[in-house]
């Protein structure tokens, strides 16, 4: 039986859109849907110190992934993690402050590079792979199980920049300056994904998403050198070792790049931003593949009549292809719970 | 003569290039070339107490103009002034501080709204005109005068925001929750926009800019109303009162979104971001009319090959069409003044 076959006959909507089924109601999921617009997710929150104790608890980190699930519904779970594990796994000092975000001592030359530790992150990680197998034991048979990881460059932004930045100046910087020294960072996070992925994947992660938040502030040349060609050749080693297991990429803000994105990395879906006219997703971006979109998270918050025409609107324009829906980016905290719950009953066809 | 006749006739390579003129060298100015950069700027500035009071100067204002065609001769001058000299105008409480940037009492209803005044801003701005008097007075005779404003949307997300802000997230609420409300802000900048740009043009404005910075931010429906529409209906207008006088807009973060903006706001030149591939700009943007941009500020800042490479690949690639040299975005404070110099020679093939 082929994959697609395989995915077509599967109880799981969102398998099916990814494997390039048109379907009568499209999966739902949200970007960031554990967490803190949630009640329950505050409170569990409390009983881990910091942020990366919750990613690394799996115990708190199935709950977290779950209670959107319960309430809702939704289609898939995400594991609960950050992108900035990979980092920590490799050595490099992460933390985060309360209002402020993430951190890290930044690695800015090849020196400080050396210090960082490929052998060490799947140690380090054993959390997420328990986090993975709890879920695996829990989640409803038609629930898919998403994990991800950042993607190269959105990674090395954070690792160079030591946090985020408007301009992902540091980075580029460094990209700029010195664009053979910038690449090992690169190779390295190319390969240390790709073992991460590998090994959610054997816990047992359905589907794989790689977050690529800053892909839209690069030129086209280096935007191809260290976004597109990074996540191609992820995509081409996680063909040979799991063949099975679709790759989702988000690459926020690559504007008509979306389609050259798509189409040269082999990815089975693309995520695209609120940005990004749904009739030119349909036209340019759905013929390649299955794609996952793109309601603005802040129409979720003001809720009302823009939200349903918004909604409606994306359920006629991509329905006729494969489609999975979600938002242009994150949840954001000041969302109304119940303004979730009237999108979901919304895109189900139940109001 | 027609307006094209008239502009190919100009001596001023800028004027040509807006013409629809393909030029052996295209002219070149940048975003923000009156600024931090420069030393002597930071003199200037000095002699002004906050950033406004530099604006309404109009000895000033001419004099920090004046500094980037001294040191590189670039095609055209931007006369020094802000975009938020419009609220300003119409009584809302705006201000500057140090490292923080603009603040303004913001306007979340049309209570607010109905506090403002369109009668004042003419007589608010006077000094905006007197420095494009002087300007007229002092520039070269190649040098073309370009007077610009926000464009609604844009200067909205700040009127709204009280400040700037990654997500627009106050003007988004206003104008998710209450739409007709929220265009009857858009519709009174359309018209005080309108009489602030003729009024410009009577003082010596060769061209006009307008800055829509967070174009990108809008989904599809509302990009249309709240972002296109409004400069379209500016467009229109300007068109019979200043029929000869180019418009160049800039709606950074549009996307795949600029062909269609470009189309069909009527305006004279888009002026692109670094995130748009050149070669995609060449082949949609640029059979439309006069394209503008987009070599990454940040390659400015590092300067050496990769901004040599990226300034060659912008002449080979646009070059055979109307096309100006300039930045994807606004110059920033720590680029190297000589690096500025090295790009115009280079631009103008004298490296």
């Amino acid at each position: 039986m082929s994959d697609q076959a395989k995915a077509s006959s599967s109880s799981k909507l969102f398998l099916r859109a990814l494997a390039g089924e048109t379907l009568a109601t499209p999966p739902i999921w949200l970007m960031r849907q554990a967490g803190r617009y949630l009640l329950e997710y505050r409170e569990t929150r409390k009983q881990a110190g910091g942020f990366l104790d919750l990613c690394y608890t799996p115990k708190l980190a199935v709950e977290v992934t779950l209670q959107p699930i319960r309430r809702y519904g939704f289609d898939a779970a995400i594991m609960f993690s950050d992108i900035l594990v990979i980092p920590d796994g490799l050595g490099q000092k992460v933390w985060f402050e309360e209002g402020v975000g993430p951190l890290l001592e930044p690695v800015t030359d090849l020196e400080a590079l050396k210090k960082l530790d490929r052998s060490r992150v799947l140690g380090h990680l054993a959390p997420v792979m328990e986090t993975l197998k709890g879920l695996k034991a829990s989640l409803p048979s038609e629930t898919a199980l998403i994990g991800f990881a950042g993607a190269p460059w959105t990674v090395a932004t954070y690792m160079v920049g030591g946090k985020g930045s408007p301009d992902q100046g540091a980075a580029k910087a460094w990209a700029y300056r010195d664009p053979d020294g910038f690449q090992v960072l690169i190779d390295l996070l190319v390969d240390v994904t790709g073992d991460y992925l590998e090994a959610q994947v054997a816990a047992g992660a359905e589907v794989l998403q790689l977050f690529d938040t800053w892909a839209g502030s690069l030129p086209a040349r280096q935007f191809r050198r260290f976004c597109l060609e990074p996540v191609k050749r992820l995509r081409a080693r996680l063909k040979k070792s799991c063949p099975d297991i679709p790759v989702i990429a988000f690459p926020k803000g690559a504007g008509a790049g979306y389609e050259t994105y798509f189409r040269e990395t082999g990815v089975d879906a693309v995520s695209f931003d609120t940005s990004v006219d749904p009739v030119w997703a349909a036209d340019r971006l759905q013929p390649l593949g299955a794609v996952q979109g793109n309601l603005d998270p802040l129409l979720l918050v003001a809720g009302g009549s823009e939200m349903d025409r918004a909604i409606d609107h994306l359920l006629e324009t991509l329905g006729s292809g494969p489609f999975i829906f979600n938002l242009g980016h994150g949840i954001v905290p000041q969302t109304p719970p119940e303004h979730v719950g009237q999108l979901v009953d919304r895109v189900r066809g139940k109001k």
